[in-house]
């Protein structure tokens, strides 16, 4: 994978970025916009590392997590330059409202934004934290252990620990250079998997429990009643729509969470060729073939009929 | 990782192999066993590729699973040599009775046995598919997709894909030669991760209903009922009991199988440190420090409480 030269130059002569993640923070996100503050620290360049949405609990254990603000502060009088990592809209990331000298795109989600004085944008990226370790590389700047563990954990959680068919030899050549320089494998996926709250995994089974099949196509749920009973957030239910693939006859599965009454945030997971981010598009959001999202509007049984209806178009 | 060049000069002479894997085996051991006995073949070589115990249905996705057989045949009479893989006890392989020519053992358990003309015992090494990639290295075979499939496979199932704490940038680099030679990634994780039984799938939703933690010690558990209810099988349980270990206060995760009325098998998880091990042995059963069983009789709540109190003595 080649950085383009504008960007690693782009990126020499500045001194001041704010690097900002999307809405909703995930672990690629957060760990290659904190792996690239470090690394640009490291030689003497000042960074903010921009989330608008506070880093859920479970990514809490990424090095220099602390550092991520939702506040601008005084930096953006300093001219910075924005770092769009893992989007390529600034409303995406909140940051509409907000002007800034120069700015870069870096991201591996397709787009039809306009957004970006420069952009590199590579759908074939596994990971934007892949796309951040070349970078990183191509400034000569050294991997640390924390930036190491920032930029591994990012692969890992776009990868499902390279689990899907984004795992490519590329992609383990780096992770092993990022474990020779610190990262440490075990620690890392215990940290992703083992470290659920009693009470975000009651929500898991208690959504398990509402699984229907129908066409191929699984159907999971999470009210706003099921979060109050389990006193968790909507965040907590980062991954849920990937334990009904574990059966063998889901093709596509479908987790509905209800933000508030009518309104819903659908995720959508595939296995193969099943390209969900078609569905997503027709709802207005959008994603990768296997990993997509959108909104929905309606009682829980009109939305799940209308998701399941217009899911079984496409297998 | 070295090959001893005493057992690649042994491999390279002999013409007739008998590659036995150990009773109940495992994906590292029936990955590493094809693969070797493939890379023989393409180079002109006889193999068998003995297992005492049918394959798991689970496991019948890897390249070749049909050229094993319980049978050794005719092959005897050629003297063959013994390569047993995986283990290093003919007992362990249901093969105490039989006599071979020459025996070679490779490996990556810890053993006292004294079984073997030549032995290769690395307990370093993550799986014993990384062994034989590195034994089929030197004998200059290569890898085609068939063979790197099997391998990737076998490594896959001995580091969780990747996330246990053996995983290495050694180990990595291999994987990356064989997703280069062929290995498909994403398709062996689906076909290890993404093939349950919708009823399997069922079952353990209804296990992980039943969860109760006391003192950081997790207790599920499977009725013949609930079997019943599912039509599923004692056997359609296995994995079930690491569930548990994805909530963090989880430090052992215990899980009782209803064998027969008041007959319970108990799956013993830990993490860490913690050794359950050691309570498997006081019921009379065993295993590793992390994973063991045994047997316990009672009512499911007898059991559940004296399971509860003495694992609450080891934490």
């Amino acid at each position: 994978m080649k950085v383009p030269k504008a960007i690693t130059q782009a990126v020499k002569m500045e001194k001041h970025f704010v690097i900002a993640v999307h809405v909703s923070p995930d672990g690629d996100a957060l760990g290659s916009a904190l792996a690239l503050s470090m690394a640009l620290e490291s030689i003497g360049k000042k960074t903010i590392v921009y989330s608008r949405d506070i880093i859920p609990v479970f990514y809490r254990f990424l090095p220099g997590h602390e550092r991520i603000t939702a506040r601008l502060g005084t930096m953006t009088g300093d001219d910075p330059l924005l770092l769009l990592l893992d989007c390529n809209d600034p409303a995406r990331a909140a940051l509409e409202k907000n002007t800034f000298g120069k700015s870069i795109v870096i991201d591996h989600h397709n787009t039809g934004s306009h957004f970006g004085d420069m952009k590199w944008i590579n759908p074939k990226a596994a990971a934007t934290g892949l796309m951040i370790y070349y970078l990183i590389r191509s400034l000569g700047i050294a991997f640390d252990e924390d930036i190491a563990t920032n930029l591994y954990a990012a692969i890992s959680v776009d990868t499902g620990t390279f689990r899907y068919s984004n795992t490519s030899p590329e992609l383990l050549l780096a992770s092993a250079e990022l474990i020779q320089a610190g990262a440490n494998p075990g620690q890392i996926a215990k940290d992703l998997y083992e470290t659920w709250a009693k009470n975000r995994f009651a929500l898991l089974v208690m959504s398990l429990n509402t699984l229907e099949i129908k066409n191929n196509i699984a159907i999971t749920y999470v009210t706003r009643n099921m979060l109050n009973k389990t006193q968790t957030k909507l965040e907590d239910t980062e991954h849920f729509s990937n334990f009904p693939r574990m059966i063998a006859e889901v093709k596509i599965s479908l987790f509905l969470k209800e933000k508030s009454r009518g309104m819903w945030k659908v995720s959508l997971r595939s296995k193969g060729d099943v390209d969900v981010s078609r569905i997503a598009e027709q709802f207005g959001g959008g994603g990768h073939k296997n990993a997509a999202g959108c909104w929905m509007k309606g009682t829980l049984s009109s939305v799940k009929k209308e998701a399941i209806n217009v899911a079984s178009l496409i297998i």
